[in-house]
């Protein structure tokens, strides 16, 4: 293919196809040539807050042919990728590393780890009986790939996984998302784990709330908006949540949530762990090879037209 | 067999044998009439600290031929127990419980948990790129019962485990401790989970710390003694550690533990979560018939002369 690729890392440029023209963006100030880049691989960088010039210079690349995410999600750019650009996402880069800080929550859930954290620096030594992962009926809402890496995960813990998706895939013991009210009465722990949509956006409130037993716990590493907050918050420790995502992101110092019973939370960690580069940057130099032979791209989510 | 048992929970009462009479000790003031117990499990209390009244009335009972415990560690209790009583242990039994608080504690130091408590306690939102565990080496010092649960709940972790037990056992890729200085620079995770005697005492020292990767965990949910706190204190952070056992035990509040950089740690909740009672209840179901038929009894660590 013609024309120019933009890419984050060094090891991509140098393992790319020599007929491939490779420079290097890792963010910030934009590079000076953008007219010839025909794929943009927007960088990867964990949690950007405020102005998001990685974003802002797509619209300075007439050629473009292919924006390539490395993000699971990318509801964040929808609304910049012009019809005709092919949009290609990171599913699958992520999922050793979330589907681990998810195990990683639900334990902390648990097990009380954040009140081991406090008691240690308060210097106090205060055993009592603990709650088990094992023997729980875990429901992962968002069967796809995070959703299985998640439950690969769980199941030598001796527990039951429920699962759940947009549609039913009964070949596969999937259920519909429309069978969610029906399944919640059961189960110990809820994972959301679905991108965000207009269907998913408040896909857990008042109503899911008030379907699970007292002190389940709902896990949440989507999307913030995927739970309402103040649902969770009207809970009042009924209900107890373990968050990598807030709504909103990130939280104000004064937010009721910071301090809600029952609730721990971390800042949106769990995708961009060490486990998470050296798989996207394997993933991109085969990327960068199908795109010099001009083979079928891997991750599209929505072809150009 | 003749005599009575004292057994804690009223399941295994209700279930016995009808040949077999049964009384129920929870622990506590001492029951009156001990002379003719034949067969007593100790209660399990959790962290029991100072007088310890279960383990006191051992020596009021001239008929005992079996003392039962359920917890996995025995050492506590050898030099109480007469030549001629079997001492049966409760091995197997805290293997979910143990080897999941295992994986929190692995967990919460590659993805700082204790770090996001203390955060949200302070409204403070400082992500920042995080360690993993996939992809990581792990040797687990003591591959036994739990050692095995460890492994099993491991290894979808995408991680590579090395075991290590007393003597080797080629057939199961099992090293001996022989072998421990040869390893330990290779691995990125060390799990201490031996019984503690005397050669696994100090186990884990000076010596062993310095072969280690610089930022290597080491994890030590066996017994406090083995791993040497000193040791541990002098590295100062250039190896990190979470513990559910402490040298000594509980720690007093004067201790420079609490503040070592890098450690983080439980009061010993590892084994008595709430996937160990149906584990126990159900074995003691089972032991309670064998004993009742004159049948073998499972777990005897020490057989009566
Ligand atoms: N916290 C983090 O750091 C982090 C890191 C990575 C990803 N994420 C989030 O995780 C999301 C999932 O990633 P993935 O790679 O696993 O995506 P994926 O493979 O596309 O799977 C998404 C799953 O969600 C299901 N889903 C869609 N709409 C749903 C609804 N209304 N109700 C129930 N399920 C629904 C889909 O089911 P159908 O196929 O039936 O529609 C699919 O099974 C991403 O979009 C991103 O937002 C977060
Ligand atoms: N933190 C907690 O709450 C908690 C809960 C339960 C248990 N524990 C501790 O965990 C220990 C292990 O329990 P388990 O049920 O797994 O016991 P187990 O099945 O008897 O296994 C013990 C293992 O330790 C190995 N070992 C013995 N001496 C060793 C040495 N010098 N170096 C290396 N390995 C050695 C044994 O190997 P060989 O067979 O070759 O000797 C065996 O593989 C218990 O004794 C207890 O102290 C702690």
């Amino acid at each position: 293919m013609g024309g120019r690729a933009l890419v984050q890392w060094e090891q991509n440029r140098d393992n790319a196809p020599d007929s491939l023209h490779v420079d290097l963006y890792a963010g910030g100030p934009a590079p000076a040539e953008l007219e010839d880049v025909t794929f943009y691989q927007v960088p990867y960088v964990p949690s950007t807050q405020g102005v998001d010039e990685r974003l802002d210079i797509i619209g300075r690349m007439p050629e473009l042919r292919v924006l390539q995410l490395v993000s699971a999600g990318y509801e964040q750019v929808l609304d910049l990728v012009p019809d005709h650009v092919t949009l290609c996402n990171g599913r699958g880069l992520h999922d050793a590393s979330t589907a681990e800080h998810t195990l990683a929550l639900i334990l902390a859930a648990q097990r009380e780890l954040p009140r081991w954290a406090i008691d240690q620096r308060e210097r106090r030594w205060t055993p009592s009986p603990q709650r088990s992962l094992a023997d729980s009926r875990v429901m992962i809402v968002g069967y796809g790939s995070i959703g299985r890496a998640i439950e690969r995960r769980l199941l030598p813990f001796e527990t039951e996984v429920v699962r759940v998706a947009g549609r039913a895939r009964p070949d596969e013991d999937v259920h519909g998302v429309d069978e969610l009210h029906a399944l919640l009465p059961e189960v110990d722990v809820v994972v959301l784990v679905t991108p965000l949509t207009e269907a998913t956006r408040g896909l857990f409130g008042r109503r899911e709330f008030s379907l699970l037993r007292d002190d389940a716990l709902v896990v949440n590493v989507g999307r913030g908006p995927v739970l309402d907050t103040e649902a969770l918050i009207a809970e009042n420790g009924r209900i107890r949540a373990a968050l990598d995502v807030t709504d909103p992101e990130p939280l104000p110092v004064e937010h009721p949530l910071w301090e809600a019973p029952g609730v721990y939370f971390t800042p949106h960690v769990a995708g961009g762990s060490a486990a998470f580069y050296p798989r996207a940057r394997a993933f991109m130099d085969e990327q960068l090879a199908r795109w010099a032979k001009g083979e079928a791209l891997a991750n599209v989510v929505r072809p150009g037209r």
